[in-house]
């Protein structure tokens, strides 16, 4: 290994800057990559169709063979999320504690991609991944067995947080270690990397413990059914219900596949304590009267396809919700889920459903640290260098504030974006370049296939629909065979607008003719003298656009 | 006119019951019939493509002979934004304060609907609307010339709080005007109708006064260009904006369509107070050095085409942002808006533009009383019948379960849904009809024309765009004559998929030619045989659903 005097260590990250999600982050010196994380990202409003969001790792395929593995922080979608379609393109090793990793086996299952390269660590282990050293420091968050990592590299200790919060009184686990990192800060870290995602909330953020009296005091008046809607990997939340649960004699019924998916790998593992005689199967939910009942489901986005979306809209196969019971939504609206939510609270009031939901009582706490913790932290770590992560661009500029005002130097601070390439020496932080990075889009088994022209085109159907117009004609006469016909979609009722698509066909056909006419014979003109006619009648008639596709088939020869 | 004895009081909410927003309400006695505010809503996220969302006056049509008019609370559009389309079905007069008047006859003028019958009222008047004696009262509201209404009927007092808050330190006008209602109160009022918006909020609503010293400390702060984004309605922010401008020396610019059109008819009718020389037109913007200029501008919900977002995308064509240029969004995120301003708030920090929003700082203050605000309400009123109003259901039920805990018995409470006609006599209060009601949506020039059909639809045509396959055949001899061709949009980039179209292009043919040789000659069935083909090789292949549209042309005899 080269001295790391003269050297430096390029940090780059292809997701997770400037955005929530897609977290994956490259550190690179001379000839060995390391990469923290590989999450997926979930698609913007106008990704119409898209059901996830991977980082681009062209970076990464090219320089493969630098690549001595992924160490992983945490279990969360946004963190190990494109492993799968990282190892479709890389052969690597992964590294992270037992519940990452016991996640990351079941992802690979389900999308069929074999890799016998997993690694257990246990808080404390050392990872030796070509010059870096990673050592796993036990933390706090919403997910069991989450990891800080201080990275010794050649220039110095590089200290990434992954995504944490401070929890004096965790409810399984114990609280994050605040001595080895004070030690790490006492020895000297050259460059922090902390999480930015609560930077804008003052204070504390509240203990999972402090939850357990709420749950309790609603559990003490629930008189029929209970439902709790939480994350599937709120494990933790996930235990409160359970203890819960067997103080007031329920037995409890699992919903919703990530909620069965989680809970067994939770179990299996020992991270979730659940007597088996607690669990019944939802098919046997009538053998119980309401009182004795209690379902932990999903759905506490209000995501249309989960359990608890499909109890309050009737629409559930085994669970039906009545008058009296309750139900009670153990998180917080992720930004953009705040309507879908509303809508099924609102549903289940329509069933005089009692529904407790977090403006109304606290039956949730964040996963992440806030303003004072992130003070904490870097106050532990007292670093040279400083860069936020984990973040929207506000979060990020909040964070580098905060970080300012607790005395690290302007100029040690960096505010990055995705795809930086990062350039840190012992006396240095910069950035001056880029590598290729980005959003692949993911919809069905299609990779990258979907892109902004294809996109564009959703938004105009999903918009105003579309108008086919359809004609045969015979090139070397000019003669129109077949045809106009016109064919709608998502335009408008045809059946109630008759006189609209007969009118539509008359300029279709003189359209057509006109062309013909002078002496027009190539496809792509007439094509869009009819696009321009139809449109220009649509829009005078209605004033909207819809996507006007011309078709013209010619008799074969 | 007859005694109000044996007869009951129809209350019929045509809308904004269940919901936010399309306010109408229908008061009906014997053969007087009576409407408070005429209000569109918002497309709920499943309505694609629809502009906005008007109600179903059916009703109302039916019984038109009965209407003596319509009274108007405020000016906000929820309350007056479907009166264009009620007009052009029905000749009714409007009564209403000078601010709602002046931007219904803006919005009329917008729509090319006439009435002569507009009629300006002044707090404190009466209007005589067949047996309907309406009182309007001064009340405080986020946009000037707010009323509560006091309606005296045969069986007596109907008290209908309009939008309101409790402000004792108003910017513009006076507090509301609680001797009044007070006053109704002590004589005994029989129902009470009150909004609902906030009642999950503890605590009072902050006056509009309490805002005054934050701007001025940030306009002092500030030492280049000021935008601040505003609801256009809000006059009264507005009018602290113009305020801190002169006494900071700075231009005024007014940006975005609405704004211009708001702050013309405040300065008209003298709601809000402006130095002419205050104001400069946009176009001279360069004349003057950064810290010279105010922009007030529309935007402040992250609308895409509004001034804000232009300026935050640098797609303004007129005002161009730099670093150390401050933003302030004066403004709270309507629910489903949050992502839409995340996305501006990001790209304003990429331009290194302080930007200040309610996180940060006190820069907005709600309209709408919170729970203590209420209590005083209820509390002054005494009514001896409570019908929450404006709100989902799970605000209707939270503001009933706090007029419950003031002592208004439960039995003398409902929590009504839009449609239900709610008999009122002196002794009761029920509901056990509905008449017909709902949403009419608004696309473009077409009034009702997109209904749940073409919405599907578009959902589909969004998620995984369209196949089309033509085919021109021979229907005597069964053969084809000219493709089968296969058309795509917002399915996959055709040119990097060829093989599949290749591919889909042989199925259609099998699938025709198949039908055909089974005897097979009915348009119908071959459709739906190409459809499902072509449906289950599409998924195979890639798991997408999109839209499958066979056409068979067919030659002319």
């Amino acid at each position: 290994m080269q001295k790391g005097i003269d050297r430096k260590l390029k940090i780059i990250p292809l997701g997770g800057l400037g955005e929530i999600g897609k977290n994956i982050t490259v550190l690179e010196y001379g000839d060995d990559i390391m990469i923290i994380d590989c999450g997926m990202g979930f698609p913007e409003d106008e990704m119409l169709g898209i059901d996830i969001v991977i980082p681009d790792i062209t970076y990464l395929v090219n320089n493969k063979e630098k690549i001595r593995g992924i160490v992983i922080t945490h279990g969360h979608e946004d963190h190990i999320g494109s492993i799968p379609y990282l190892l479709r393109k890389l052969d690597v090793p992964i590294y992270g504690t037992r519940f990452s990793i016991g996640l990351i086996e079941k992802k690979l299952l389900e999308h069929q991609v074999k890799t016998p390269q997993l690694h257990n660590v246990s808080h404390g282990d050392r990872v030796e991944l070509g010059c870096f050293s990673v050592h796993f420091i036990r933390s706090n968050h919403s997910i069991p067995d989450a990891s800080c990592l201080a990275i010794t590299t050649p220039i110095g200790v590089v200290f990434h947080t992954g995504d944490f919060k401070i929890d004096y009184t965790p409810v399984g686990g114990l609280p994050i270690d605040l001595q080895t990192i004070a030690e790490y800060g006492k020895k000297g870290v050259l460059l922090a990397m902390s999480d930015s995602t609560n930077v804008e909330s003052p204070g504390s953020s509240m203990s999972e413990g402090s939850l357990t009296n709420n749950f309790t005091d609603i559990f003490k008046r629930a008189k029929k059914r209970i439902v709790v809607a939480t994350f599937a990997s709120n494990v933790y939340r996930i235990q409160q219900i359970v203890d819960a649960a067997k103080v007031f004699k329920r037995k409890i019924v699992i919903s919703g596949r990530s909620m069965v998916n989680v809970v067994q790998v939770a179990t299996d593992l020992g991270y979730l304590t659940i007597s088996p005689e607690l669990i019944i199967n939802v098919n046997d939910i009538n053998k119980y009267k309401d009182k004795e009942l209690v379902v932990i489901s999903t759905g506490s986005q209000g995501e249309p396809m989960a359990a608890l979306s499909r109890m309050a809209a009737s629409d559930h196969r085994k669970i039906e919700l009545k008058e009296g019971d309750t139900v009670i939504i153990s998180a917080s609206a992720i930004p953009g889920n705040e309507k879908t939510i509303n809508k099924v609270i609102n549903q289940l009031y329509e069933k005089n459903v009692e529904v407790v939901y977090d403006k109304m009582q606290d039956i949730h706490v964040s996963g992440h640290a806030k303003q004072e913790d992130l003070k904490l932290m870097l106050t532990l770590l007292q670093p040279k260098f400083f860069i936020p992560v984990h973040g929207e661009r506000r979060h990020l500029v909040k964070h580098a504030e905060l970080a300012e005002n607790l005395g690290i130097k302007s100029k040690n601070i960096l505010v990055a974006s995705t795809g930086d390439v990062i350039e840190l020496t012992k006396t240095e932080l910069k950035t001056d370049s880029k590598v290729q990075y980005g959003n692949i889009m993911v919809d069905g088994l299609g990779v990258g296939d979907v892109g902004n022209i294809v996109l564009r085109d959703r938004k105009i159907l999903s918009e105003d629909g579309l108008i086919i117009a359809v004609v045969t004609v015979d090139r070397a006469t000019g003669t129109i065979l077949s045809g106009p016909d016109i064919v709608s979609r998502g335009f408008v009722y045809v059946r109630d607008n008759e006189d609209l698509i007969v009118e539509a066909k008359l300029i279709v056909k003189a359209s057509v003719e006109k062309s013909f006419k002078n002496k027009i014979k190539d496809w792509a003109p007439i094509k869009n003298a009819i696009r321009d006619d139809l449109s220009k009648f649509i829009y005078n008639d209605i004033q909207r656009r819809p996507m006007i596709l011309p078709i013209i088939m010619e008799l074969k020869k």
